[in-house]
């Protein structure tokens, strides 16, 4: 397996666009993104917990009812949700989409991001549908990324090429997300295209256990928006014997969508909202995987301790807190916990108590770009990792005035 | 019923102090202090549910076995939890207490708070003992409540006075919380003091039936601290008829307790690490008080919302992403959401939609000191209220530097 370009473009057979279509008043922002199949496409999806949904998502669940997709449609700017005309323009768009692709309208997956609850109006899909699908093209990943970010600094697009039963294949993928982050299911915006042949109940087993272990681990605000989503479509054109059982295949597969989903998480943690550093939170010797990402996503989420690490402080109590808090079973008096970058590894804290520790070191060790907090819970075999971001002035700025 | 002067110190036979004894550099900031009862007292308190506990609340725990105590003692600068001495560094400051008030060592609480996890020696309690009990006082509650107080801009003391069984009784209370403050039990530190006589049993009933419906409906920052303890001392001196069932003089001193714990309840949220406003969640009409209160927690608990406020922004749409997170049985297609300041009423949404409203009324609404967000949820009888602040600038300053 190796890291490639091209984004959701490089497997075989897809195109890609991005264009700005008006749903931003910022003409150099593109508001809008599309991603073609030129064959129709094995489709699975998971989709935010929230109770208030995206109308977008209603539709793609329809849509994709028969596991089958050929195209997704994406915009910023407006998350077509809490409005009464939602439904109805969700599925308009997707008609749109399909007949200037000459695909089915039920083969089109729509996703919408952006503000909640603002009027949105079918114009701008109306006006610049043709445009968008004049313009699909192999090279169209970067255009459609930027499509579809909202407060992102950094576009998120990765790729890899793998060997599959004997023949080239290939994983791409998009996904924006900063703000209104939280582990419960999708937790934004991610579109995943392969060329892997593989049955519709495989893909559905595979996304749910790689989004369990990736996307689901990573916090930027507690907060789980409306709109998440996570497809995956798989057109079959790397030509290797269709996957239809959990066999070697199945996990070589597996491999790259896991790789592809932890690259997209840690750079969503790393660009939450006004971020300046990214921490992974690795939890090990916990006595359930569930009691390992409990205390994981305790930490990555305490408000207090991701204050402290934009101000390079090792308040470890902080941690020790978190973990106290934590719906898990921990005896905290067995807790170890190191903070570590690449300038070195800065132990905080033996058997639930204080450790003594050099200020200075500690300090240097805490400007880092990526700070791993290791906590050793000496209660068990499992393990579990969590990604998220430090608390800043600008996470505040950024969402103190989102609207205007 | 009426408020009044006096604090902790405002029941009969009540004395309280407040002094600078060296936990803290800062020798204008008070760090230690105790408030007395001249009579055994009826006492009972409830406390964090936090894994990680101070080693105070170990103590007093085991103190309060009988339901007796007659001293409150409590520092502030160093919260004395994780600390390998901590137990035996709690027990021996209420054995100098005790001698030094010539009272039942086991008849001492012992309060912490502060950064978790540093070193702390007994020195600073030995050398200030006689000091801080020589100087106990009638007017004492405001230097005690300094002594408590960590990032606190405000004292938080009240006291009212009140007729039960035809005599005068008082109940008076200072408290401090500002961060690391989330509905799970008390939530922070209060100290109330009463006069009136009433048993161990009722006093626990009484106390867990009010921190239900005020303490633990405040949140700051979602992190629940280890130190938390609310107690409660009643030494009978307003010679009533000592409560002991659940009759009309428990509900006239439950009424006051009720009002005490509301006003501290709001104090501490108003006062969140770097607030500047109020925010208090109404919801009705849920299917049970549990649905109501997760709603309620759920929104007072949006970092994405609490910027919004901060913003002045009726960013409305994160509310209904708050409410359709919360872990409660809600059809969001019936929530109706009012923002309300003494300037008037904003009507932001109607069953799940936006409702059009005027920007600029909307800004004016949201310039006030506090902000009432009124939740319909048009789907039952049941009422919750919750508290909490905006996020600011001033929270991460704060926090990404407090041990500095």
């Amino acid at each position: 397996m190796r890291d490639i370009t091209g984004g959701v473009c490089a497997p075989e057979g897809f195109v890609a666009n991005g264009i700005h279509a008006g749903m931003r008043k910022n003409k150099a922002k593109k508001d809008l993104a599309l991603i073609y199949s030129k064959e129709p496409c094995i489709a699975a999806a998971t989709y935010t917990q929230n109770k208030v949904k995206g109308a977008p998502l209603i539709v793609t669940k329809k849509h994709l009812k028969d596991g089958i997709a050929q195209a997704i449609i994406c915009n910023s700017g407006n998350a077509n949700t809490c409005n009464s005309n939602g439904v109805e323009l969700a599925t308009e768009t997707s008609e749109l989409v399909a007949k200037e692709l000459g695909i089915k309208e039920e083969d089109v997956i729509v996703a919408s991001t952006g503000v909640i609850g603002q009027p949105m109006v079918i114009d701008p899909f109306k006006e610049h549908m043709h445009e968008l699908v004049a313009g699909l093209k192999k090279d169209g990943s970067d255009d459609a990324v930027h499509g579809i970010m909202t407060t992102d600094t950094q576009p998120k697009e990765y790729a890899v090429e793998f060997v599959i039963d004997g023949q080239i294949a290939h994983i791409g993928a998009i996904a924006k997300g900063s703000g209104m982050i939280h582990p419960n299911m999708a937790t934004m915006l991610a579109f995943v295209t392969s060329d892997v042949d593989i049955s519709k109940e495989m893909l559905d087993i595979m996304i749910h256990e790689v989004v369990n272990d990736t996307f689901n681990m990573v916090s930027v605000d507690g907060d789980t928006s409306t709109n998440d989503m996570l497809c995956v479509m798989c057109n079959g054109l790397a030509g290797n014997k269709k996957i239809v059982f959990k066999d070697h295949d199945y996990q070589v597969m597996e491999d790259a969508l896991f790789y592809i989903c932890e690259q997209l998480s840690r750079g969503i943690a790393k660009d939450g909202e006004g971020a300046t550093k990214l921490l992974t939170c690795k939890v090990s010797h916990a006595k359930s995987v569930w009691n390992a990402k409990a205390v994981a996503k305790s930490v990555i989420t305490s408000s207090l301790f991701k204050a402290a690490m934009f101000g390079k402080d090792a308040n470890w109590g902080r941690i020790l807190c978190a973990i106290g808090y934590a719906p898990a079973d921990v005896d905290v008096n067995k807790v170890d916990v190191h903070l570590q970058s690449t300038v070195g590894d800065l132990y905080v804290c033996h058997n639930g108590m204080g450790v003594e520790f050099d200020e200075e070191f500690a300090t240097k060790v805490l400007s880092e770009d990526e700070i791993i907090i290791a906590i050793d819970l000496n209660d068990g075999d499992y393990s579990a990792t969590a990604w998220g971001c430090d608390l800043t002035y600008d996470y505040v700025k950024i969402n103190g005035d989102y609207r205007t």
